[in-house]
């Protein structure tokens, strides 16, 4: 590793963040080429279809880039897919070193750092390597184990209750924390919900408040029984809704909507199932907004990467609904356990942000 | 108000800080004397019995003091008590000027600009006013409202449980939020429990982590039938107990102990007579440590002023205990609005706090 490595990537790193909201289900990734000490060529990936990082870094670096380090937070992909492999146009490029903060998790597009070593370029994995990994977990995640990666979102109060004794919920927290909860929103491949909300609060579950380009995250509904109906304002345009039921069902019909039969397990959807699904569908993050039934089951089944938690200045009191129902918990060896990765204000209210550990046993 | 009057006070809060643990039941108050834009004089107020900060600040300054200014963050007295008044120290000093920033709540000291006015010197009220009323919060409120300040702490999960279905509770929060807390208690005149924490955990809410001298803060259990023994570690030296009950008692004996008959309501003690009892001891700060059943209690009589939450990396999910049990919640219009006033991380830990609004209607 050299001296300024790290400094580099956290420059394309930054350059990957440009397609934080619209490079899905690709990975954002960016690139710089740099000689001599001085970037002569700077890239990134914005959206399927468009040019990768390192192409965009090499078409500006022209005929300099002979000898350069390129620096790239994911490893050069190495198959043709709707654009020609990064890893060629390097080494035709005669780049002297490749710098590279994560390898690639796609065993289509792998194996590029050997390849590029077989043809005597100087090749580095590592420099921020964890940063790199968390700006494409869900990529990474689906990719390492078939499933998206979710972060569960939830809106409580200062002692954790989700909705008065009388089931009122709106509003909990406050314009500030719902306007980032779009930005959330927007950055995910899909926002899934029970039938549950849909039917108490009726939400639209769009990110029309994020301001970003890119697609409307494809909405989510688990329905078991199929009671959603043409009245709820989820199934709206813009963007693609997709029903989980364990029912026959048509009791509503849109343009932009499609069907998926799960099977019942107990009553209630597969979980699981419904997750594979979505990474099928190349959903790389689940952005999780759903009641604590829902969301206690996810938990339970280990499904819930991450916890973003928005806590109101209020106290509901014991009779008020829980944060999430967990079964089978009795004492402190079966409690959840957390990691505390960010906390900060939001307005009036607190955002807690939590990494879910695996559970024991 | 002149340029550098808020930048000197800031001086003397500083110099006031350092009677956080130790000057109570006085207030904690700091002063500089300051001529031709340099200090000659500064001091504080250690403990009661020990000189007030303005005698002490005189000193240092000697004949100097004449013309200068003199900041100081709570109104001189005028009363002899320990020691002579401060009023009369600055008029004999003939300083020119004297600014201070919040008055003095104690109606037997006030009166202090007044005089010092009447005497020509030029006396300025107000700057860093909020900041002032922040540090001496529990004395303005003894002397203003004839009631302790009231901190409220609990330990609790990510979903607001402080204790799992089988009463398990400890240890919720991790050792550095457990340090913080003897430091909080520290500086308070009274740690105030129930007896049902005492016979569940058996604590001995003494300050020893703290690390501070200082008295150890009055232990004060609030014990209705008269349960406390002999067994207790809360009833352990060196520090003062003081036991609320509302029967004749004699369980156990102590030389450090008292017992204070309060009238039971409802089979519970007067909660309102037990800190008016506390103030006329003297009492400004309450820090109180207690299970749901009291700390909703004194949450519903708005006995709480602010609110203290470890919140730890854990999900004991909807079958463990609260937080507080709030009598007369149904709907969003019940609910007890906090605002939050600090959030950061505690080793493992999150530490909230919130002022607790009046309740409305």
């Amino acid at each position: 590793m050299h001296d300024n490595d790290e400094r580099w990537m956290e420059r394309a790193i930054e350059l990957a963040e440009k397609g934080r909201y619209t490079a899905h289900p690709n990975p954002r990734v960016g690139c710089v080429i740099v000689k001599d000490g001085k970037l002569i060529g700077a890239g990134w990936h914005e959206a399927p279809g468009e040019p990768h990082a390192e192409q965009m870094a090499l078409q500006e670096a022209g005929a300099q880039a002979e000898g350069a380090t390129c620096y790239v937070n994911l490893e050069p992909c190495t198959h043709h897919g709707r654009t020609p492999p990064c890893t060629e146009a390097l080494i035709h490029a005669r780049v002297g070193r490749v710098v590279v903060a994560h390898e690639d998790p796609n065993p289509k597009a792998a194996g590029g750092c050997k390849l590029l070593a077989e043809h005597g370029i100087d090749v580095t994995v590592g420099p921020l390597r964890q940063h790199a990994r968390k700006l494409n977990r869900g990529f990474i995640k689906r990719h390492e184990r078939g499933m998206p990666f979710t972060v569960g979102k939830m809106a409580i109060s200062a002692d954790g209750r989700t909705a008065m004794p009388d089931g009122q919920s709106r509003w909990i927290t406050s314009e500030p924390a719902r306007q980032h909860v779009h930005q959330l929103r927007a950055q995910s491949g899909a926002v899934v919900t029970g039938i549950g909300t849909v039917l108490k609060d009726d939400p639209r579950l769009d990110a029309r408040l994020a301001k970003v380009k890119g697609l409307p995250p494809l909405r989510v509904i688990l329905d078991p029984h199929g009671r959603l109906d043409n009245n709820a304002q989820v199934i709206n345009p813009p963007g693609e809704v997709l029903q989980f039921t364990g029912t026959e069902t048509d009791a509503y019909s849109r343009a932009n909507r499609s069907v998926v039969k799960v099977p019942l397990v107990n009553n209630r959807l597969d979980l699981k199932a419904c997750w594979r699904h979505l990474a099928d569908l190349e959903i790389n993050d689940i952005f999780l907004e759903c009641g604590p039934t829902l969301l206690g089951a996810a938990l339970d089944q280990e499904l819930v990467d991450e916890l973003v938690l928005y806590i109101a200045p209020k106290l509901f009191g014991h009779g008020a609904r829980p944060l999430a129902y967990l079964p089978g918990i009795e004492c402190m060896e079966d409690q959840h356990e957390l990691i505390w990765t960010s906390v900060r204000k939001v307005g009036p209210d607190i955002e807690l942000i939590a990494d879910v550990k695996a559970r024991r046993g």
